[in-house]
């Protein structure tokens, strides 16, 4: 016999054997008094979609089917969440809206989403899971570690792990003294330095072709506003750092402020030009004739950025394309936070 | 014996037999009165790479090595061009300044680059070629159909074959009357239309899993409003629209016009949200059944954007690694202008 809902104070009430049925056995909504249960907007679309409720009766007597109860969109961006409900359910997990009483102590986001096999009862959660449309802002102070679902305009979900990360690495960091070099528009030349500062620290890139032994180097703004701080070239700090604000205006200190951190923590970074990132990063680099492939691609924000998650899912995807991992850098006046973001799938 | 030039009046002007030597032999600079040629400062700085002159005399009478004169940086983007110039020169071309009297007419760019195998002489030129630094502003308005070399900060250079572009097809185009339709908050839901809605004009996605015979389609605000203008679903036109703009913004209505346009041509445009693009499109649906891969993806801007080169890199880049091409739709209050960017190996 199918079974109709209640809608009643913001959930919907079903008695028969729902208890049963959809609760004990399917992982649906929350015990009531008598043998009734609560369900959330959204369990109740998803069981009348798979045809398990007939209708839900709402406040005024209407008695709605899917559609129409679909139509009503009860509840805040209620057609992404419902599509990402059933996907999440098609694909054999239970999840529940991450409030109370489904959950006790719930995560702040949308839905909880428990590891395959165990349900709201087991005290276990996967997944901390948002969900938004492809054209909702992201604002960078709002990310939280967990799951973000993205479902695009065809309904198509595509689903990120956030985490918090922290880069480190073992990089080879002794500086050689005083260099010559000088300054162009926009790059360094530095004049025959030691080898190692190429083929141990790995700054900067040789000139090639040249008719002569030493190598010369050609250094990026960043790399030399670095050197120089150090001492390692012969120009001033401040005019190196004035040239690279004079290419790329404030983003310039901001990135420099990440290279260093990035240098200090051990890490290596080169440019990420050709991924359309910042950075990519070398966690350990000994010399430069043993090097690996680059690890992370390094993107620097203000900390009061704004995703929209059109780029996050190009910049995911090319990171994902090279074996790498995409790394966001959110820079403000307090520090860097690090977050890198990553496809999964569920 | 090696040669030295003369810096006077922004040329350097060099003897002896440079004219057979640089000129005649190798297509470097353009003859003067008595036997000197004349070289732009690119090409000396070139010619004193490669120890073919020892030195350029400037106006006081210092005698300039490769360091010093590429130090002066004697030219606007010197170094970017420099090396440009002299990594084309390595894989085997010719190439001059666009500017007479180099070449006659030259066209309006930096540098003429001429058919592996020919040179100035032979009146043919195979990529008229402009250089810039990666961070260096391209406003949409200043693109030109030709060659874009960027130069990264380590001195990496990627080309770009930019080209106008014009998107056609030979879709399918008949649409049904008045399908039933709900708008959500973002999107729309039409209920049970013909068959033929998605599976030979390929409008929406069907709903999956549901136990009914007929598929429900869902589909994006661009979709449903452009259904909405010709009567094919049942919903107010206005209504849909101004929904799309309070998700989107002032972006809707651009991508409302290049949609429209796209479809108008025959082309099908699906969201390319997976690609970081506005769509992906199709230029030849008879049936989804039998559906290619999408060929282009389109990325909608203002007429007055301006491109930040990395996020060329990064659009190309991925563009060319899921096989599709990248195009961009220039909107403003005149129309629409396609061009695509393709990366090229010189």
């Amino acid at each position: 016999m199918s079974l109709e809902g209640r809608f009643e104070d913001g959930v919907v009430r079903v008695g028969g054997d729902a208890r049963q049925r959809y609760h004990d056995s399917r992982g649906y909504g929350y015990p009531l008094e008598g043998n009734e249960i609560a369900l959330a907007p959204i369990e109740a679309a998803h069981l009348l979609y798979r045809g398990d409720l007939e209708a839900v009766v709402d406040e005024n007597g209407d008695r709605l089917e899917f559609r129409s109860f679909l139509a009503r969109e009860p509840g805040p961006d209620f057609g992404v969440r419902f599509l990402v409900y059933a996907d999440l359910r098609s694909r054999g997990f239970y999840l529940s809206p991450a409030s109370e009483p489904w959950l006790d102590e719930p995560p702040e986001t949308d839905f909880a989403v428990f590891p395959r096999g165990k349900g709201p009862g087991d005290g276990e959660v996967a997944y901390a899971l948002q969900v938004i449309g492809e054209r909702t802002d992201v604002p960078a102070r709002d990310l939280e570690a967990g799951v973000l679902a993205v479902v695009d305009e065809e309904s198509e979900i595509t689903y990120f792990e956030v985490a918090r990360r922290d880069p480190t690495g073992s990089s080879a960091s002794s500086l050689p003294e005083g260099c010559e070099a000088d300054l162009l528009a926009d790059r360094v030349v530095v004049w025959e330095p030691p080898l190692g500062l190429y083929e141990e620290t790995f700054y900067g890139q040789p000139l090639e072709g040249r008719e002569y032994d030493e190598p010369t180097l050609q250094c990026s703004l960043l790399e030399a506003a670095y050197l120089a701080e150090r001492g390692a070239i012969d120009l001033e700090p401040a005019t190196v750092r004035e040239r690279g604000r004079e290419v790329e205006g404030e983003r310039f200190d901001r990135r420099f402020r990440v290279y260093t951190e990035l240098r200090e923590r051990g890490v290596v970074p080169k440019t990420g030009y050709k991924f359309g990132a910042d950075f990519r990063t070398y966690a350990d680099v000994d010399s430069v004739d043993d090097l690996g492939h680059s690890e992370l691609l390094v993107r620097v924000h203000p900390a009061d950025y704004v995703f929209e998650p059109r780029d996050l899912a190009l910049d995911v995807r090319l990171a994902h394309g090279v074996r790498k991992t995409m790394v966001f850098a959110l820079v403000d006046e307090d520090g860097i936070e690090w977050w890198s973001l990553e496809r999964l799938t569920p």
